[in-house]
C-alpha cells in the first residue's frame, strides 16, 4: 500500500475499485496502519469485509538501493507482503513500489522456479491488434540462448494463461543488418525455439514492427528490451511535447493542436503500457506484479486484476511443467 | 544515381534541387548514362555545366548479399562510385543503395581510417532542441569499451565539424537498473570517455530520455542503438497508424483526426531522421553518405548537403588526428 509516488493516496482508491469489480477478490493491505486506515474508513464501507490489513512499520523507499533493501532487517511492507506468499496467507503480491528491491526481495523470499537460470521482467506492449508480451525488461542484462528459450517458455505460458491463447507466436528481437543478423545468443536461441514442440516460433522481429502484433511474446535480453521500451515512452513523450508547443504557436496551429489532443490522449495512454498494466516477474516460485511508480488508482487496479488473473490459472504450474520438459 | 526504391526518378530531381541551391557544387552523376541522361536533359538546363554523368554498367539490387555483392566483379554504379572518391576524383559517395553492401565494399574500396577498430554507422535524430547523433547503428553487433570510445570520437568530431559545436556533450545508453547499470562495455567506456580529455562526457542517457536533446552525441553498439532506431520509427508508425485509425470512426472522431493530420505529419517527419539527413559511415577514409531507400527528392538532397558539409570541413582529418591522441 506504501509504495509507488502516492501510496494509500492512491492505492487506497484503487483496491476499493479493485474490490467493487472483483466480488470474490479479498485483499490483505500491507503497510501504515493509521495512513491505510485514515483513507480507508471514509469509503470502504461496501467492502470492508473483504479487507485485512497487516501492518508494518517500514518502508523501502523508492531511490534505495536494492542490496541495502535486501541485507535490511527492517520490518518493511515489500518484504512483509512477500512473506504472505511465501507462506501461502496470499496468492499474489502486488506492489507499485522500488523495482530493484522488489525483484531482489523477491527472488531471495519466493526463489525461483526449479530449472530455471534467471527470473525475468515482462511487461505487455500495444499493438495494432491488442497486445504482445516484451521479456525481459532489465532483470539480466547479458542472456545465454538457454535463458532466452526460458524466457520464451515463460512469455508463452504468461500468454497462454492471460489471454487463453493455446499456441502463443513466440518471436526473438533482433536487428535488420543483412547477413549478419543477431548476435551469436539471439541466433542460437532461434535454433533452441525452432527445435522445442513446446513453442509456436514464428521468427525474428524487428523494432519497426514491434507494434504491430506479429507475434503474441517478444523475446530478447534485459538490456535490449529496457532500452526498446523506454525509447518507446521516449518518442511517445517526444510527440506529445511537440505538440503541446504548438499550443503556443500561431492562433491556427493553437486550435489544431487542441482539437487533436482528445484523438492523442487516447493513443499514449494506450503507449504507456506499464502503468496500464503493470509488469510482471516472472520465475519465482509466487505471482509478483510491479505496478509503475506513478500509476493512478486506475493503473494500479489493473495491476491487480492482471494478479488475480494469474493467480486464478495456475500459471506458476504451467511454467514448472514446461520448464521442465524444456530441458 | 541508381539506388533506392526509385532510382533516377527521385535522384534526378534531388540532384538539380542541391546544385541549384548550392553554387559551388559540382556532382558526377555515377549509374547508367541513358536512364540519367533521359531524365536529366529536360530540367538540368541552368546547371548543367556543373554535371558531369560516369557511366555504369550495372546495379547492385537492395536485396543482394554484401558479401556477394563485395566479391563480384561487375562494373556497379556503387562500386564505380565508391572508386571515385578513393582516387580523389570526388569527395564524397552519396547513394540511397544497399546498405549493408555500401558498408562492405565501402570499407573495401577506401579502407578505415588507421588506428580504428571498424567503421560506424552514425544517424541524426531529432531531438526537442534540435537533433544529436546516435552511432552505432547496426555495423557492429558487439562491441568493446574501446570501440565505443572510438565511437565517441568519431561522434562528436561530426558534431564539431558539421554543427560547429565546440566540445560536443557524449553520453553512453544505458538501462537505468539499479546498481547493476549496464554490461561491462558500458561501464568501461564510461570510465575510458571520463578519463579522456578529447571528450566532454556527460554520463549515462537511458531510452526515454533519448529525444530530450540533453546530448549532442549518443553512443551504444549496433545492436542497441539499431533496436532503438527501428523501435522510435515503430513507435511513430503506430501512432500514426491508430490515428488514421479514427478517421473510419465516428463523424466526430474523424473530423478531429483529420484536422489532428497537419500538426502530426510534420512531427512524424521530423522523427523519421534517415529519411531526412542520411546516416553517414564513419571512420572510412573519405566520405560516405547512406540516404534512405525510400528518400524522395527533398530527403536525397538533403543528403548531398550533408555530405557537402561533411567534406568542406576535413572531418577525416580530425577524426584522424583525435584517434591517434585517443590511443
Amino acid at each position: 500500500m506504501m509504495g509507488g509516488d502516492y501510496g494509500p493516496r492512491v492505492t487506497v482508491p484503487a483496491i476499493i475499485k479493485s474490490l467493487t469489480a472483483h466480488p470474490d477478490l479479498k485483499l490483505i493491505l500491507v503497510g501504515n496502519q493509521e495512513q491505510i486506515h485514515a483513507r480507508l474508513d471514509a469509503s470502504a464501507s461496501g467492502v470492508r469485509n473483504r479487507i485485512v490489513v497487516h501492518h508494518a512499520d517500514d518502508v523501502i523507499a523508492m531511490d534505495e538501493k536494492p542490496s541495502a533493501a535486501l541485507r535490511s532487517k527492517r520490518d518493511t511492507s515489500m518484504r512483509a507482503c512477500l512473506n504472505l506468499v511465501k507462506e501461502g496467507s496470499a496468492q499474489a503480491c502486488v506492489s507499485a513500489g522500488n523495482t530493484g528491491a522488489l525483484m531482489a526481495i523477491g527472488s531471495h523470499v519466493l526463489r525461483k522456479q526449479q530449472g530455471l537460470i534467471r527470473p525475468a521482467i515482462c511487461s505487455a506492449i500495444p499493438t495494432l491488434k491488442g497486445h504482445s508480451y516484451l521479456l525481459d525488461l532489465g532483470a539480466n542484462i547479458e542472456c545465454s540462448a538457454e535463458q532466452l528459450s526460458q524466457f520464451a517458455i515463460m512469455g508463452a505460458s504468461l500468454a497462454s494463461a492471460v489471454d487463453n491463447i493455446k499456441q502463443p507466436r513466440v518471436a526473438l528481437l533482433n536487428i535488420g543488418q543483412e547477413e549478419i543478423k543477431g548476435n551469436a545468443q539471439v541466433k542460437e536461441a532461434a535454433q533452441l525455439l525452432q527445435q522445442s514442440p513446446l513453442i509456436n516460433y514464428v521468427g525474428y522481429v524487428e523494432g519497426d514492427v514491434l507494434f504491430e502484433g506479429d507475434a503474441d511474446v517478444i523475446v530478447c535480453d534485459g538490456f535490449t528490451g529496457n532500452v526498446a521500451l523506454k525509447t518507446s515512452e521516449g518518442v511517445a513523450s517526444f510527440i506529445s511535447k511537440k505538440i503541446k508547443r504548438q499550443l503556443r504557436g500561431s492562433v491556427q496551429k493553437k486550435v489544431l493542436a487542441w482539437l487533436a489532443m482528445p484523438v492523442l490522449s487516447a493513443i499514449f495512454k494506450q503507449l504507456d503500457a506499464r502503468s496500464l498494466n503493470g509488469a510482471v516477474f516472472l520465475g519465482l516460485q509466487g505471482i509478483v506484479v510491479k505496478s509503475h511508480g506513478n500509476a493512478d488508482a486506475y493503473s494500479f487496479s489493473s495491476a491487480i486484476s492482471l494478479a488475480l488473473s494469474m493467480a486464478s490459472c495456475g500459471l506458476a504450474d504451467t511454467i514448472d511443467n514446461r520448464l521442465q520438459a524444456l530441458e
